[in-house]
């Protein structure tokens, strides 16, 4: 039978595939009493043998995407299924208390993982308790004969269907057999989106219904132009999406032909639209995209990623190899914006009551100096190589840009006492807090450049948290509150001759770019995906016309009103 | 001998007075072997005597301050203490085990808690287990002669020494006896700063080190002027400061005479000085201090300190009463701003990641809808008794408003058509997100009134949370991008011919009033205490002088710069 139901678009493009559900199953049993001892420590046996061998499946595919340090953890877990004091142990008890074996798996490995756990100072054993719940998890849908599912494993074409994606689940992604992604929960900023978006992959989020209403196996399209999510669908219906899917591949192949060309507005002025990246890895996507620059280099991602704080050597080979590739294209570089919800594993931040309000990126820094000086170094011999910018986050007032200006200017003096080579760098501060964008005309006057970080910037402006589903509804990008902040920032850099990007959502959101094209913005920084589309629709557009848009947007009073506006004019 | 150190000055005023700590004692104890079991079961029998004449006292303390349903929980702990199964336990303990006193009373207790604590899904269990937890640790402190702190049985005059204090401390303070508070943590506007300046006794708090500096009877000098703590004070420090502290009544004194006095400017310009209450409880200091008004009546209040969602007529009576004391003055009703960090017992609201950004007041009331029609007919059976305005809390969108809005006038109708009487009503908002600061010129043509609510707007448009140390730092009321956000909300307003008030820290305080009246703010709002004060440093004010420190002001750079602009201004 076929269903319908609808979420929320977050990347583009067309899916269809069968469904592959990504959701724990049932491992409960019953205790049962057995005689047969012989037969069932053999299926305890057979249960660890067949774990054994999805492991190392598991292992060799994690080698090959993520790389040998990523698939360590699955070596621990082979060690855990080797280990003959635990077998030996389960099958003891088998034969001592007469039970089936999933009650001897279950005892057993309780017992030691309460006794790892047990052990609360020593992070190694606590490591060990979380491999043994992992592995036990994996034996026991081996006896019980339901499987468990592991994005890894998936060896053709479907669409995951989930609750949530974690940032662990979308790394082991395979996009030559992920060909959509649907989930309950999330919005179009959540990790999942983006990384949808990153890897091109269609994804319809927030849907709420997913993981209910779909079974494993059914035929599922998933339109991530509209949201629209259709299982078990007719003929016709069918027909009608593989076109539409097809259509979009046309149009994708299209704005390819715009890779090499500069972008342009359909009165001829330039603008630079940019990709944003996380790290080296993502420079494939910046470069078969055609960026002109990256507008925003996330730094906090080496130190996520690391189990220490990135050394400065480190740092500086990441920071090199990307502005290197780039050549002559400027990269924005932006300092360490850790806190909030970025957390790192080797350093404890303090707990607070409202982390978005709280200890982050540039409060961070200007409180732990000797981290910050680190990577100033090596930012600052990185930019020996090519086209390097540094901007700070969560600048909220002059006295935070002062003191942090002063620690670069010292650190750079300090290299180029000692003979360093270092380049020319423009200095400029992110624009996401609402404090920053009312006194804009003031910090114009001391930056070399703004970048506009829309996502937090709306965030704080509605005081809403855009993770929190109940207030959901006040992210609203195109609020005339928001539109005139950015007009405002905008207007105040031109009138000092200073140049300013946006990396946030916005830059690459076909409803904003025309309002931005018409306030003026000089670069539009997004993920990659999203780059030759948006070069494609500014092709389109006259600036003159955007001008007068953007006129009527600040003027506007609502959300709605504004999007309304923008496809009267742009439709 | 003599310690100086600084805190943050919370609440005007200087204290002389000992020290009366407000902190755990150490009921730690060794566990012996007795010989003489009668002598050791006398020590019990004396320790549930001494306890029981204890808390007969503070309960008969608390009916007097806080009414016979606050005392109730002294009644339970004298159930406790009196009753015969767990004394007769104790002593079987100490007759079978040879222990001593705190042993046997310790372990038995224990196992008390442990079984009510057991019973989970049993509310009325779960709280006897916290009664027996504190009766515990009464006779516990009988037994080892430590004495229990408890601000209800002060019976001399006192400096209040503590590391915080929680609301229900500050509900048990005798202002007769508790001269001055001093505290280690919190801000200006903790909860004990505000209840410091509400019930006029002066305070430092923050002062990191208070508790660990301070041994309870050491004299103690609190500035809450300057937030300098003095203790054991040579002979001619204390001169100056009983000096000091005697101009400062004096010029209490002279305040006070302004008490039936209008606020006017030096130039002859007219303001509303009014006041901020959280429940009819507070109306004798409104009309001590002479406020022309009440800015800002905290309904959640109501909310916090029951033990259910107020009725109609609960909530009714709590209106009228204080519309009908304030005669034809105007009385500005906030409604409901649960969520945040104001939690209700009875009505568990989502965990939040970042409750200052997320679901709490209008968009609680505009999802609860039929919780916000019940205070909404309420204020609307109390608007016959007085001059009531109704305000809507947190509003981001004019769709918010809009929605709120027909809801009044729904409830509004409905009365009106069933025969009920009710007055003429302004309809306002509060200003506190940057959202409805930035888009003022379109709500002004929609609602009657402004209120300005300053310690949320500076949070948000700072991007830092009030209560957070580590961010502390940058909550800048005086803030250019503050002050012009403020400005901008004014002029939107007076455009519009609409009333503009501010209720928040900020209309109170000596560095801002000058500006704001430079701005042509119309009420300001404030504790009652500073109402005095206020009108005092307002005739003593030019408005033409002070629009032109505005418009300095709002052209400056940094907090800092606007602080000493007034300073030159008005000293």
């Amino acid at each position: 039978m076929t269903k319908n139901f609808k979420g929320i678009a977050a990347s583009n493009g067309v899916a269809i595939a069968k469904a592959y559900l990504l959701v724990d199953p049932d491992l409960s049993f019953d205790k049962k009493t057995i005689n047969d001892v012989t037969a069932e420590q053999a299926r305890v046996d057979d249960a660890l043998k067949a774990s054994s061998e999805d492991v190392t499946l598991i292992k060799s595919k994690a080698e090959k995407n993520l790389g040998a340090s990523e698939a360590q953890v699955f070596e621990a877990h082979l060690m855990v299924l080797a280990d003959p004091e635990m077998s030996g142990a389960i099958k003891q008890k088998i034969a001592d208390d007469k039970v089936n074996a999933e009650t001897a798996v279950k005892e057993v490995t309780d017992m030691y993982i309460s006794m790892f756990e047990a052990m609360t100072d020593n992070e190694y054993m606590q490591e060990r308790a979380a491999d043994i719940r992992d592995v036990t998890k994996r034996i026991m849908s081996h006896l019980l004969h339901v499987s468990l599912p592991n994005p890894a494993l998936i060896d053709e074409e479907v669409v995951l269907v989930s609750k949530d994606l974690t940032p662990s689940d979308t790394a082991q992604l395979d996009r030559q057999f992920v060909k959509g992604i649907l989930t309950d929960l999330g919005g179009r900023t959540a990790h999942a989106s983006i990384m949808a978006r990153t890897l091109e992959i269609p994804a319809v989020v927030g849907s709420d219904v997913a993981t209910k209403e779909i079974a494993a196996g059914d035929l599922v399209i998933v339109d991530g132009l509209t949201g629209d999510v259709i299982a078990d669908p007719d003929d016709d219906t069918l027909a009608a999406y593989q076109k539409k899917a097809d259509d979009y591949l046309a149009q994708r192949a299209e704005w390819a032909k715009l890779k090499d060309e500069q972008s342009v507005s359909a009165d001829g002025k330039e603008f630079v639209v940019g990709a944003n990246i996380g790290s080296p890895k993502d420079m494939a996507a910046v470069l078969d995209n055609g960026s002109e620059g990256i507008g925003l280099y996330r730094t906090e991602f080496l130190y996520m990623e690391s189990d220490h704080l990135p050394t400065e050597d480190e740092q500086f080979e990441a920071y090199k190899a990307v502005v290197e590739k780039m050549g002559d294209k400027p990269v924005t570089v932006r300092t360490m914006d850790i806190g909030g919800d970025k957390h790192l594993s080797y350093w404890q931040l303090p707990e607070e009551e409202n982390p978005f309000l709280g200890y982050r990126a540039i409060r961070i820094s200007l409180d732990q100096t000797e981290i910050f000086r680190t990577q100033l170094r090596a930012l600052l011999r990185a930019s020996a190589f090519g086209n390097l910018w540094i901007m700070f986050p969560m600048i909220a007032t002059l006295g935070e840009f002062r003191a942090a200006k002063k620690i670069y200017v010292e650190e750079r003096t300090k290299l180029e006492e000692s003979g360093v080579k270092v380049g020319d760098i423009k200095l400029g501060i992110m624009i996401e807090i609402p404090a920053a964008a009312m006194l804009a005309d003031k910090f114009a006057k001391e930056v070399d450049f703004f970048s506009i970080g829309t996502n937090d910037l709306i965030g704080y402006t509605m005081a809403a948290d855009r993770g929190n589903d109940r207030v959901a509804y006040l992210y609203q990008p195109y609020n005339p509150s928001i539109l005139r902040l950015i007009n405002n920032v905008i207007a105040a850099a031109h009138n000092e001759g200073k140049f300013v990007a946006m990396c946030g959502e916005m830059a690459g959101d076909p409803i904003a770019v025309p309002v931005l094209m018409g306030m003026g913005l000089d670069e539009f920084s997004m993920s990659a995906p999203s780059v030759l589309q948006t070069r494609s629709l500014m092709k389109k557009l006259d600036t003159t016309k955007m001008a007068e848009l953007a006129k009527q947007a600040l003027d506007a009073e609502t959300n709605d009103e504004v999007i309304a506006l923008v496809k009267e004019v742009t439709q």
